[in-house]
């Protein structure tokens, strides 16, 4: 009876073990990039994963972070560097281009238009569709920081948290699935 | 005896738990990119799993898919768009570019021929081995809507299956290693 | 008793299993990319992964490799297409450049000199950090072989090895992210 009972024992301790290490059904994406394409893959996998019943973190960091701006927000008191950036990367989601054929803007616009046509939703409807999914979006930072943005010219956006790259490892591994795009 | 035979019931029930989240021994990569460099890395990583003992899924989507046309195959009845992506995009494995360093398709034409210098399998060699190895190949087919591919037109393939993003979460939920190229 | 005994033999085969299948905390990644912007997301997680307690392992290949290059280290005996990719190649981790907005180099000093502004450590600093921290370094020799690389130029590094797919993907399966840059 007492064998039993320590067999018993190590077994839970092993569960425990097992247990601290397994994931919650959650998918974790850092957006790296501000390519128009990878941008819709991201929110086509967010919101395809919230019907699968994941939760889903997306963290934007670097380009990423540029599709996320409000183009109706305007920021006073930046630096030369701030607004030299502010003035060079995409205001919006709308702005942002294919990483492919791009062709001055025409390939794009093409994408653009064959998604109208096909119902498929735009990368500005995706994102808010994602906010009322619940999917949660981390800004880096660091990034913001570097290019000089400020939190006042972002979407408003029902779960938007600003956090460093602790904050994410700390999501990506309780996650079940973990994409860099 | 009764104590014991409860808290085994309870460690049965925590071990359901930890089995449904065991993942299967997979591997999942989603080629987004249209790269030579890249589609090499992915069916290096895919034939070099399936040695350890892995399942592998591939999930082709956006500029990935071209890769995946048969150069011989020729299909009709396209509408203008898709007959211009179909021109502007590459035609099979043999056509596509380094992302770095093609310096006008030069570069490119050194890898290959560098690669058969060295004994590497090409890329078509690497895709015709990985469908004798077993692994399985997804075509997502809002990105062949979007680009006016066609079924008829893309490569015979022994286990090849056109499928959206839930197809692809749901492999990727049950695999130990997601990779997005 | 006998049927306890049974059902604890049961619970700890089905333990095994799942522990079998229980990643070490641990995160793999692979750095494909040669461009400075990826490669400092790479190093950043891989700091920011060790203060998290995790173990670290980059796998280096194509355009990763050269930035572990060492400016000051000279080969000699190189045929002509190795000597040719050794040239046009940057030669460390100082030379590369970003992959979006470089305009001629232009951007990447930039980037470079906010970076110093606002003390982040630069990549050169970030690779002998990680060193320091334990963060383990594998080289494709595959990709080694075919740019022509050779082992005598490569940065001194505290646990730096050479090695195929089959050992990243052992570390990749034992990891609980995986990352592709």
């Amino acid at each position: 009876m007492e064998e039993i009972q320590k067999q018993i024992e190590e077994l839970k301790k092993r569960l425990d073990g097992v247990e601290r290490k397994t994931p919650s059904n959650k998918i974790s994406m850092i957006v790296f990039s501000g390519d128009l394409d990878k941008a819709l893959a991201a929110f086509i996998i967010a919101t395809g994963s919230v019907a699968m019943g994941l939760d889903v973190v997306m963290f934007f960091t670097f380009w990423g972070i540029p599709m996320l701006r409000d183009k109706n927000k305007i920021v006073s008191g930046k630096d030369a560097m701030s607004k030299m950036f502010g003035a060079m990367l995409p205001k919006g989601a709308d702005q942002i281009k294919l990483s492919t054929m791009n062709m001055g803007g025409m390939g794009t616009a093409m994408i653009k238009s064959l998604m109208k046509k096909k119902n498929v939703a735009s990368l500005p409807q995706m994102i808010e569709m994602a906010g009322q999914l619940g999917v949660k979006i981390f800004i880096c930072e660091m990034s913001m920081d570097l290019m000089g943005f400020k939190r006042e010219e972002m979407i408003s956006y029902p779960d938007l948290t600003y956090c460093g790259v602790a904050k994410f490892l700390e999501e990506a591994i309780d996650s079940r699935i973990q994409l860099f795009l």
